[in-house]
């Protein structure tokens, strides 16, 4: 559990894209996002207030929150001044840098010192149990994919805050990184070793009330060759009640795998229902979510109007057009 | 790699059941196994000849291997005499235990001083890529199950043994710690962090001669939800061309998941092929091995008459009837 609000760290960022944490922070959960922080030379704003560590910390800023890669995986002499600067004025810190923040000596040093946490959130922290596949109380949304980065996490989110604006009972249950600094917690779990793969999902999502949705950020793809088991783990330890199927029309090929297409929505659906009625009996796919990022407005409506032609089911861009006819349809089940 | 031959460490095994490990090495690595070490109490027996370490290592004996579980996940005080004993002798030390060797501070300190290697074959050892999928030379052929522990390796170590006596090119790839020991190397692939469980099984199985075949132990099942993403890095990293469906057909639920059917062989073939697939077009549905040990030899013949007939692929129990058939069957394709 990461302390917030946060004060959002962009250092030297280039640009936007390097902000990639930073801005989805911003976007989700703006409540926990008091101010930035940007070093010279940094391209990157979010449009938030500019605050050096001790206004944001008067503001009430908690922990400092390393939102933008860095290059050449070093944290580099810069970045580290102000790092320590902010561990002795009271912050935690929390990075899902590849590099660890406990693997450099002077911040463990600094942390010690002034009673800091320092959160790596790639790295695990909790031992998660076995899977034992009981059936929990409540229901379970998983976003799941033709291939990688198709907008899974996006989709949660959305649907998750859609819900919430409707009053409804509903949380995120973040996977990855980007989705654990959002919400200040979550299961990193392309990091977790593979016996209590299964388990970690079900500790992410545990019993809760009857009409409580957890929405599970999804993670690579059963026809991603690298990351399939990491998948499978989501769709067994989630026992979703609800699948929503994520694609990106554009691809030419699996990302990372030339040579490898993407499926179709037909075969995700047809492979990944079975698979999650092991878990869950009364699983249904229920919606589909379409990244349309690289098509027009009048190409997106078109693909999304005969994408739910052909496969009988709410299809939409949640980031184009709302997530609220997948939320409409996740109430009717 | 660990340095063979072993001396085989029973300690007080109550049973035979307990030096399940031991038996393993024997039977299939006979060559392996220079001799057993008991202490006294010791119920289980090998058949091989008892030796004390200074014996053993004029035999040849290069590692003492705890080929027997230890009672409350503790390392006694009588265990730790002969293990120190031995690394002062020269001898590696090899275990599958759950607690390991190098947390116990006086087997660290004499693997120190007298340059003995202490391999834990639960933890992995290497630095495993991310998956490439990229198309490997040589055959493959995974065994895979309709629940756990229903015969997976040794369907996979009897048709590797019946290949190697017809002369042909073959090799048993371990992914547990039991087949580790037996062989002497492996990928521990159940304690792999999730991300780099497929890119394990492409390193367990490189490219290799084109009328090489790789036997992958499997693990788990598709159908077990604590474990399937396990087998689902199986499927996809060890790329495989031929697949054999196991089964023990006594079985009332899943193993450890009250609540939770097997599925029937046509079910694991309809979903496990199509998985395959995604990683090698050309793979093929090649044979099935029964687990009989629970049925008489009257019953085994018809169940795995009635299977074959209704199946139409060579159904058989290697350890029955040998796996003789099995590897017709792979040399068809």
């Amino acid at each position: 559990m990461i302390e917030t609000p946060y004060l959002l760290f962009l250092g030297d960022a280039p640009d936007m894209l390097a902000a990639k944490v930073a801005i989805g922070i911003k976007d989700w959960r703006p409540e926990n996002a008091v101010a930035q922080f940007r070093l010279p030379g940094c391209g990157a704003d979010l449009g938030l207030a500019d605050m050096k560590l001790a206004e944001a910390k008067a503001a009430g800023a908690k922990t400092l929150v390393i939102g933008v890669a860095n290059r050449g995986g070093v944290i580099s002499a810069a970045w580290k001044e102000v790092l320590i600067e902010a561990l002795e004025m009271g912050y935690d810190l929390a990075s899902g840098l590849h590099n660890l923040l406990r693997d450099e000596g002077d911040l463990v040093a600094a942390a010690q010192t002034h009673g800091g946490t320092l959160h790596d959130v790639r790295v695990p922290t909790v031992g998660y149990p076995i899977a034992n596949g009981v059936k929990r109380t409540g229901k379970r949304c998983l976003a799941i994919g033709t291939d990688c980065s198709v907008g899974k996490m996006y989709t949660a989110l959305s649907i998750d805050a859609e819900m919430q604006a409707r009053g409804l009972k509903s949380t995120f249950r973040a996977t990855g990184q980007t989705g654990i600094l959002i919400t200040g917690h979550g299961v990193p779990l392309d990091a977790v070793i593979a016996d209590f793969m299964a388990g970690s999902v079900e500790y992410l999502t545990p019993d809760n009330e009857a009409d409580h949705w957890d929405h599970i950020e999804g993670q690579g793809s059963l026809f991603h060759v690298s990351y399939s088991g990491v998948t499978m783990a989501l769709v067994h330890g989630g026992q979703p009640d609800a699948l929503i199927l994520c694609h990106e029309p554009t691809r030419a090929h699996m990302r990372g795998l030339p040579g490898y297409d993407l499926p179709t929505l037909e075969r995700l659906r047809d492979t990944a229902l079975p698979l999650a009625q092991v878990a869950n009996p009364a699983c249904q796919v229920v919606g589909i979510s379409i990244n349309t990022q690289h098509l027009s407005e009048e190409e997106a409506v078109a693909y999304l109007a005969e994408v739910e032609a052909r496969m009988g089911l709410p299809a939409v861009d949640p980031f184009r057009h709302g997530a609220g006819r997948l939320v409409d349809a996740l109430g009717a089940i």
